[in-house]
């Protein structure tokens, strides 16, 4: 139980200006997932926007500083249905994105879509399905509050399970290749 | 000629994760603006997102650190017929912003109605006439290249003039209510 030597960690970010969710996750394929931390980042709507960036570049910074993850893992931004929505959260995206290559940490994105069918096993799952399974997942008594924590962790759920995919359809791709240029020799 | 204590030093940005544009300027109203730098902020578009807005902040960095301007004027995003260019445009200026709140500048914004209009007196100004004013207003002996540096140098001189403008109303409007309350006393 808990984390062990073959544990990934991940942060997760929903990116968001106004509130950016946060959470750090611990876990392995087939293997119990465990919440080190959940939260959001607020920035006051009343600033400037380069001072709200600051803000949130800073409470990202001491999140990481803190929970020192293997892996930063954030939702992939695309048109959203209000463009000035759709630039604040691409650039909060692009501030934990800038913190992560700083850090020398792997950073991967996921999209909605590939969130939802990672952690409830349909893309089309709505808001209230996402809460009930990283409730569920991260074995909670009730769902993370706000939402934009719920969908960080889930981001998190996402990178930890589909990275592992990912991972051992390349090693298996790699093999393949492997065996088939030893065929050819 | 040239620089006096009175100058302000603008570096203005045109964003842009594949060619960022970048001018530093000296200039007060009323005088000759010089031109101190000019040029482009490269990244590699095989490169991930997030190493285009690492080298998008060494190379911004490097630029501050040279020249150290007293504001960052940078063009403000807004929707563009291509959601993708306008997510990468919203997350370069993103990082100039973060820069300059990092390091206590003082940061403007200007649309690029805003831009043309300080520049060439028309809002609706086309490329090449801005590029003609900025070449003139320079004294340069031909227009900056590539077109992302001529724009940078607009935004640049926009500051400087509409900064200007800006400062004169704000003082006018202080006098005006100073006058205001002495009546009323």
């Amino acid at each position: 139980m808990g984390s062990t030597a073959n544990d990934r960690r991940v942060l997760g970010i929903d990116p968001g200006l106004t509130r950016c969710g946060v959470a750090v996750v611990d876990g392995a394929p087939g293997r119990k997932v465990s919440l080190r931390f959940i939260g959001v980042v607020q920035t006051a709507t009343n600033l400037s926007i380069e001072q709200r960036l600051l803000g949130l570049e800073q409470g990202i910074e001491e999140i990481m500083a803190e929970h020192n993850p293997d892996v930063v893992a954030v939702e992939r931004v695309f048109s959203q249905h209000n463009v000035r929505t759709a630039m604040a959260t691409a650039q909060a995206a692009a501030v934990a994105l800038l913190i992560a290559a700083r850090s020398g940490i792997d950073v991967a994105m996921h999209t909605p879509t590939e969130v939802k069918a990672a952690v409830t096993g349909s893309g089309r799952a709505d808001k209230a399905q996402v809460a009930a399974m990283v409730t569920r997942v991260l074995a909670l008594s009730s769902a993370p509050k706000p939402a934009d924590a719920a969908d960080a962790a889930a981001i998190a759920i996402c990178q930890l399970w589909r990275g592992a995919a990912t991972a051992r359809l390349e090693a298996a791709r790699k093999r393949s290749v492997r065996e088939r240029s030893a065929a050819v020799r």
